[in-house]
């Protein structure tokens, strides 16, 4: 394509739809609810899904279970504290995989679990050493990572790696990071751990698609995502929009996924919670192919890619030509008239073109007001 | 505060939801409409305001005299292809500036205007200097400047600064840009021209607001915005969540800004548009300031920093505690029984919390329930 300069590697999705998305407002997922949502995230390819702690409530244990037990093609992953009891419920659950997680910033270690890095590190080791001896394959993250200082979390980091930990995480909990950060420290951890990299980011700032994508460009091999984003506050990073950004860079990266399945996923988790797919939700929102101004419609006219760096067509999405309006140009009122079987002279064209102006300039107009005002424009061939 | 690592100039916002956002499906934009939109964002601050080019319609010419005449602190632009008549028309409207445009990938001269890179610079030089010579501030943008040859948009800028521009316009017209293509190719720019820099992204791929924050970073001097980030297709960067990125990079940056007046501009818009704000939106969306895991609402409630990297109060936004779902903690449940003046002792708090978790399995539940549990639990005290 066109912006291949920094080499992406193999990643992996986490959909954290179940956990993450748990903690959105309004979510209040039944066990059917969570194997119907995990089997479409199944079949669209997602390589790995994570549920709520055990911990949490009896049916967050049982959700679990069930999944553990459905035919599926992705690691089921659940996502503790740094704590044993919550780990051997995991266990007991049939999990794949433990996401551990612990608070590594002065914040988090002060109004969160009050324990020192020494401790932390201490209570990380034991548990992924733990874990391991059962046969799990083992996460360990630091909590709000961007506001942890850089030399204690790479410390931890090197330590979880030395004890055998599957994959080392970094969380952007509070939606802090930008992209430049988010690239530097995952590119310096590269270089400290041998393990597996996951990325996860909060949305607050607008920035956890773009970070979660320069996590990838500097070497990052998981990144968590969710249906549509959802999860506390206003979210994470969106699995469409993380698709459209490695479509976008480079198409071959979502072949292993079933693209066209984006848009039903989307539309079954936004029923269950009762929420609209965002206007500007890429790729899926209701005008990501909507093209308006006359300049954009001349063009899309004759190469769609003018104006178009994904294909509505892989992901079975339609584009629109809007003509109802005063920004229209006489190429799309002629392909509107064309469409109706209308032939028109192109004086006739510029005609109707000004006419449909200035009705846009008076009142909102429809396209049913554009298709009458051809209907009656003069048929004459010039 | 966290992520100064790389300094940030001065910018400047280019509203342009009076042009790139009546290119937005629905948008019909009454002139009292446009008066209303500009003098909410006179209040805000933005230093610019850009209009659809006077050529799309009578209306458009008579609404950019009308924002030309209204008392305003703001700059009045209007977006003009590289056209001497659309270039006169516009200076008799009465524009402060004139943002010209024209294409320059190979997509878009086959399948836009058909000039050539030598036509374009011709084309470019004689309508700068002519506005120049009008006393107009002028900008000369390339169109899809990331999918353009990067020695020809080089070429066309360094040709445009020695005209005189005062601006030149890099535009991710179809949104393919990602960060670190963006602060590579403006750091570059910032070395070929002496000018101003404008930044212009479309958010298809999910990275409007995180490549206009890089362009910043790099060196860009103005960013185009529109309120929600309405615009062609899915839009572009929005103000609102932009707003939120350089907040939390360095609170000073938009000490600028009438913060609190950002939701009602929002909903002003929204409400003309007969569209939601995202569930998503930073800062104003429903959720943006909504905990709900015990984790975060335990620390939360003794420090709302732990977990929120943006004050809500900044903007006359509240936050808000959610106890009622599975996933509810003790401290939360402790919270919400002194708030409403009901004293119990731990252990009671402890099964108030299990009786909301066992509920919330069976059902949806409401604050009205675990209200009432509250109620119905022993008031006594240990």
């Amino acid at each position: 394509m066109f912006n291949r300069s920094v080499p992406l590697q193999a990643f992996n999705f986490i959909d954290s739809t179940l956990r993450e998305g748990e903690q959105f407002r309004g979510t209040h997922f039944s066990i059917d609810d969570k194997r119907e949502i995990a089997t479409l995230l199944d079949a669209f390819g997602v390589e790995y899904m994570e549920l709520s702690t055990p911990v949490a409530s009896p049916q967050s244990a049982d959700a679990i279970r069930a999944l553990a037990d459905m035919p599926r093609k992705f690691k089921l992953l659940t996502h503790i504290r740094a704590d044993r009891d919550d780990a051997r419920l995991a266990v007991d659950c049939g999990v794949d995989g433990a996401d551990v997680y612990i608070g590594t910033s002065t914040y988090m270690r002060e109004y969160s679990h009050g324990k020192s890095l020494e401790q932390v590190i201490d209570i990380g080791q034991e548990i992924v050493a733990w874990l391991k001896a059962q046969g799990i394959e083992t996460r360990f993250s630091t909590e709000d990572t961007f506001r942890s200082n850089f030399a204690d979390v790479m410390t931890v980091y090197r330590a979880m790696d030395l004890a055998g930990v599957d994959r080392v995480g970094v969380a952007d909990t509070v939606g802090i990071a930008d992209p430049l950060r988010t690239y530097n420290l995952i590119s310096n951890l590269r270089e400290v751990v041998d393990c597996d990299i996951e990325f996860h980011g909060h949305n607050d700032s607008g920035c956890a698609v773009a970070n979660a994508f320069c996590a990838l460009q500097a070497g990052a091999t998981h990144v968590d995502t969710t249906v549509l984003g959802i999860g506390e506050r206003n979210g994470i990073t969106p699995m469409g929009a993380l698709i459209g950004r490695l479509y976008s860079y480079e198409r071959a990266l979502v072949d292993k996924y079933d693209l066209p399945l984006l848009a039903q996923i989307e539309r079954v988790v936004a029923g269950k919670l009762g929420i609209e797919v965002p206007f500007n939700t890429p790729i899926t929102g209701a005008v990501a192919f909507h093209h308006k101004a006359g300049v954009h419609t001349k063009a899309v006219l004759r190469n769609p890619t003018t104006y178009e760096a994904i294909n509505p067509e892989d992901f079975g999405v339609t584009r629109y030509i809007d003509v109802a309006h005063r920004l229209v140009g006489r190429n799309a009122i002629r392909d509107r008239a064309d469409s109706l079987g209308i032939d028109l002279a192109d004086e006739a064209i510029r005609q109707v073109t000004l006419q449909v102006k200035s009705l846009a300039d008076e009142r909102q107009i429809s396209l049913d007001d554009v298709d009458r005002m051809l209907g009656e424009a003069l048929p004459v061939v010039d």
